[in-house]
């Protein structure tokens, strides 16, 4: 066989904003067509997909193994360490440790089985510097020969898409440049992971929207990796970004109010100085005064979500809330991104 | 959308007779064709179920995911706090212990994905008080916007259909009034759920049986509110019920022993003192001397049993006994429910 | 139902030379048409396995269930002890320990809902004359009434034909006598299981090869039954069978390099002594150095395998190695043994 380059789904920003939107006008076709067009065949037909989950899911791995389903295919759920080996991500290293299988014959050997691989593994959260290598999953797209799918590592961009299928549905638009967006950050007891943030910034910056990254302290800026992706997209999408403190003048006039936490990067590996840091601002908590401050602006969360301590009852159940819209969409962006991957062999 | 009320399968104490006898007619219809009438499309075509785990399982997860697939379906098989998040059921709580998203959420978002949601729950064992209100299976039922089956919580409605079906099939007739039913208590080294032993007693005078509770003291007498469905249904049904501690007068002339180990309600919480009660009654296991006495009784049993404590082998391994036939009917009778629930959606 | 005898897939000794080459040319021809003749109804079509796992799996799952759908049938995927119950596999136990339900009744069970049922079941390394017994896979074949597929226990028949359609393929011939095969030992920092060693010494003497086992001392010779086995395989085959413990002579020449680690017989519960004996015998390792004293020989392993401990990557990532064919040729060979059972029911 010979070596073409194959198409993954890593991140969006590997992929052309005409991609992009085509996989979102099929995501929309695929809402209103679940089986997709009658006496057509099925996207997926016979086909399958391994599902790698390092860390565990609800919605995601209910998503795409109904989203393989609904398209003809089928999806086999995989949990390295819980329900299988251990596996190595080193090379040339002597497997004389815990790990049981290279990621080399893991990935090789699942790509004779399956049509395409989803993978999910957070960060360890102990060296910042090692997770943002995001090696798990490189080493998924550098060994194995069909298509390869983030669901979630350091990023989520299955979930980006599924957002902004939900802003575009909100707003009536496929267009939403010219909206604020605000990416706040929320308390939550422990240290979490950046992923979803660091897909928010560059999403909402790749759609040409205004963009306030909204934090406790400098300490919670993203990775420079993902605010040099921001400010590029910028750059070729117009819109703007801004960091800032403030959190009555980021709601000001909000158009979209995007909830996450996350742990702040310096203190990766040393949480206990981090804490109180974090203890000190519950009150960015999404609450109805805060809403009220916006341009009758929406609120999304990726969830799963701690009610009352991320945003209250009141904001999450209310009109305005689209996380349950956007979740759904998790469904059909994704089956978009299979539908579009799908039949790739190296 | 507008809120119509959705018909969920909770208990069959919920359904009309005429309800329960339409999915018993259906699943008998399913074990003789399992695919259904040829040439027409299969009741859950392109349809699916999430099967939430909150206890491990291995009839009801292989019954309902083979039932699916026979239909032309998809289920989902998902452990709460094994493989995916564990989750709040309380409302207004401040979220900062160890649940990560709420009911709310949960079940909005599934019911997104799937047709139907089943619920697998057990006690929790410290407060019946609790346990007895089955929030779980309520709350999925509250938030979800598609039918909810009950996959054994506090009662246990699949079995109690598999159960009669095969007592149906054992008599050659649907109509079991006037047969003399016997639910008798035996000893487990835990103390168990009452779920089987609640949904025993319901059915067992829904069907107008002669119905005897037998159990070593009134300590294991079942909880009020299934003692006054068992009272309304004989009043409805025809039949009797009584409660006995005596095992030879319970078991004289029965054409029916059903078998099965629950805890003591008055103990929960503190089982300590309830063990040795419970150890003093070993001799509650059916054995072939009891069954003797019997008007050639069939057994059953709802399994898992352990062979020699609960019934001995001389009564498993007897033709009398159909419990293996009552677990194949788990497969024939649950889908048989699914068939009927699944298409709504509110 | 008649107590005619069902054909199962416990071990290939237990098959004819007949029906193991027609499973192979089948699984050759899944291969090429990996859903079956066109127009022709799918070999599962409608039909389930069944995939009880006491230990964890990679491949064996994947090829299993993806096998299964590719063929129009589904598999459901069971965890004794860890999705469900611990299971009793002894006769006239008074059940009042841990285990829950006995395999007579979980065999009867699952033959009502499944067409066919994969046992996983490795030693438990205490005591091999117990593990030698094979108890849970000769439990669920005597108690179920539908065919049943060894999926590893101390031998691993869907590997060994694995293995062979692999080494057809590379030679060109599915007549592989003449060729010289060693199966040597290699380290590993655990005492492994004996299963795949059984079965390649079983397999490769029923292929009439002349077959070397290459192992550092007569204790790691393996059990009688399997010598016994594969003497009685010369006989009937051709071929010869010597044991080695000289790298250099072994090597010399041979066709094809199988490698597997297992822990020594004779320890077996008392593995303290034999660790220092495999320590002193990492030079087993699989490297260039002795894989170019073969005649241009083939290297195979079943996977998973540590890296620069059993083989090093010079030799798995050379064009010699088959060992992703030999995986990849798992579906194939599955799919081949389920299409060959399904459809017996006792």
């Amino acid at each position: 066989m010979k070596q073409v380059p194959l198409q993954h789904f890593l991140n969006t920003q590997d992929w052309s904003r005409d991609q992009l939107d085509a996989v979102l006008a099929q995501a929309a076709e695929f809402k209103r067509q679940p089986f997709g067009a009658p006496g057509k065949p099925r996207a997926l037909e016979g086909k399958s997909i391994a599902l790698v989950f390092f860390n565990s899911s609800l919605r995601t791995r209910t998503s795409f193994e109904i989203g393989a389903f609904q398209m003809g295919g089928h999806a086999v759920v995989l949990q390295p360490g819980k329900d299988a080996w251990p596996i190595e991500f080193d090379l040339g290293t002597v497997m004389d440790g815990e790990t049981e299988e290279h990621i080399a014959e893991v990935a090789r050997v699942l790509s004779r089985y399956v049509d395409l691989i989803g993978v999910r593994a957070f960060p360890k959260f102990v060296d910042w510097s090692a997770d943002r290598e995001d090696r798990v999953l490189k080493g998924f797209a550098k060994y194995s020969s069909v298509p390869v799918i983030n669901m979630e590592t350091i990023t989520h961009p299955c979930q980006e898409l599924a957002h902004i299928l939900a802003l575009q549905e909100h707003f009536g638009t496929t267009d939403l440049r010219g909206k604020k967006y605000v990416l706040t950050w929320t308390y939550h007891p422990k240290p979490l992971n950046t992923a979803v943030a660091n897909s928010a910034l560059t999403i909402a910056t790749r759609m040409g929207m205004d963009v306030t990254l909204l934090c406790p302290t400098p300490e919670y800026v993203l990775d420079a990796r993902y605010m040099a992706w921001a400010a590029q997209n910028v750059q070729e999408s117009g819109g703007s970004l801004q960091v800032s403190h403030d959190i009555e003048s980021a709601y000001a006039g909000a158009d979209i109010v995007y909830a996450k936490s996350w742990g702040a990067l310096p203190y990766f590996g040393n949480w206990a100085p981090e804490k109180p840091i974090r203890d000190t601002n519950k009150h960015f908590i999404v609450d109805e005064a805060k809403m009220a401050l916006t341009n009758d602006g929406v609120f999304s969360h990726c969830l799963p979500l701690r009610r009352n301590v991320k945003a209250t009852d009141g904001v999450m159940d209310s009109p305005r809330c689209i996380a349950i819209d956007e979740a759904e969409n998790r469904l059909h962006v994704q089956k978009a991104v299979m539908a579009t991957l799908a039949g790739q062999r190296r």
